[in-house]
């Protein structure tokens, strides 16, 4: 079934949530309840970016975007901290505990967890975005071997005080592959599509699998664009670097990660 | 010199820093260099209360106080969480990195380090306002152990999902008589004067020394008023629950804790 891990490394599974998945609050809970049932050691990456333009409107700050991605000036960057390393980084982690699941929240500042540096301005000027160099996977490791759910926001830092942004797909990709030392990693990006779609507007369209060379004729067809590129991208450098499996899908396809899968696989090729 | 505490236990020291020792970028970096040069195990708890009212303002939020003690309502919670949890912890965290101390940012959420519930409604309704229950303190030696400086966001949580505010005196006070069953520790309580002073308008009236009969005392003559009151309570409340010393002090008075020390200290008798 799995042809690129080591049997004798441990399962773990990292699930990234992102968009609407964050923001509700019962759906939310319930997605924490099944990924807590999940077996093996566990990490959770979340995003929060809709929350975020939701504090800058209210604060009456203007929200920039350039081609889907945002532009993170010193006040949208004070505006992530609050919001995805304060607010729901902090809910998520009550809400485990209330489920006795071990869980602690971090920044990639914590202990040194990422590293980053500050994305040097070309055509764009992303502010203070980051772009990974370094994942301190052997603390993280402890972390988790104290019995620990690690729940980890999209902040980086550069080493040097600053705190910056990452996607918090990139940031889940990056932690898989680093992770991937210790164990059978797998990935899994949930968010409101059932899977990556043939057809964007009929969810029953689902493809079972994607490799690199149908995502390839996909794309130059323009069946997959927008913002499954980044995703994808994301999701295919994971498996070229060791990660087991990556898992593209809903609420619902998380239930169905020990059974039969609804989603979409990623496979290296 | 110090006659409650075993010789034989690690020495830590439980710094927290309160009122514009927080809100000042260049004056709080100092601190952090010279509390991360001290000996021994170090744990941080910060407050941010100021920070939390400006940006309560800022989104038209009415800041409600009774006899100096916040009332958290859910609108006031959410700000204390992305306040206190997200941009004050992470930017400290973020510094001490800099300063290539190992700080992992925390509320009484992660690993469940500090439960409490919600203070019953009496007289007064403080809202969501935590009174602790109880400290994790296995939990927190395992991250010192782990060669971490943890850093406390004084938020708790009830362990059926619900975030609370509680106060950062206390939790430090708390914090530091449950770490003394592992460790022998000095609580520093760090704000703007140089210690508890004789006179509140003249900074080099500070008391070197502060017994319980010359505290009573002191009190009913109105000689200590206010904010130092609920202080001093949780300064003696740490002494007679075996913590070995607790030190009252500005920046200054940090520095000078492994010398001739220039702040106030607090005495079981």
């Amino acid at each position: 079934m799995n042809t690129y891990s080591k049997p004798s490394k441990p399962l773990l599974t990292l699930l990234k949530i992102g968009g609407g998945v964050v923001e509700e609050e019962v759906a939310l809970k319930q997605l924490l309840y099944d990924f807590s049932h999940l077996k093996g050691a566990k990490v959770l990456v979340h995003g929060g970016g809709k929350s975020a333009s939701r504090m800058a409107r209210d604060l009456g700050i203007e929200v920039k975007m350039v081609e889907g991605r945002r532009i993170t000036d010193a006040a949208m960057l004070e505006i992530v901290m609050m919001v995805f390393g304060g607010r729901i980084n902090t809910q998520i982690v009550a809400v485990l505990q209330s489920m006795k699941i071990n869980a602690i929240g971090l920044t990639g500042a914590d202990m040194n967890l990422i590293q980053a540096h500050k994305r040097p301005v070309e055509e764009i000027d992303y502010g203070f975005v980051g772009d990974v160099d370094e994942i301190n996977h052997q603390q993280l490791q402890q972390l988790i071997e104290l019995g620990t759910l690690p729940v980890i926001a999209p902040l980086t830092h550069d080493g040097k005080g600053q705190m910056l942004n990452t996607n918090a797909d990139t940031v889940a990709s990056m932690l898989a592959q680093a992770l991937s030392q210790h164990y059978q990693v797998r990935l899994v990006l949930c968010f409101e599509k059932a899977g990556v779609l043939l057809d964007a507007e009929d969810d029953d369209s689902v493809m079972a699998k994607l490799t690199p060379e149908v995502y390839a004729g996909y794309k130059a067809q323009g069946i997959i664009y927008a913002g499954m590129i980044p995703k994808l991208d994301n999701a295919f450098a994971a498996v070229k670097a060791g990660v087991s499996e990556v898992c593209i899908c809903d609420r619902k396809g998380l239930i169905s990660l020990e059974g039969e899968f609804s989603g979409t696989k990623v496979f290296r090729k």
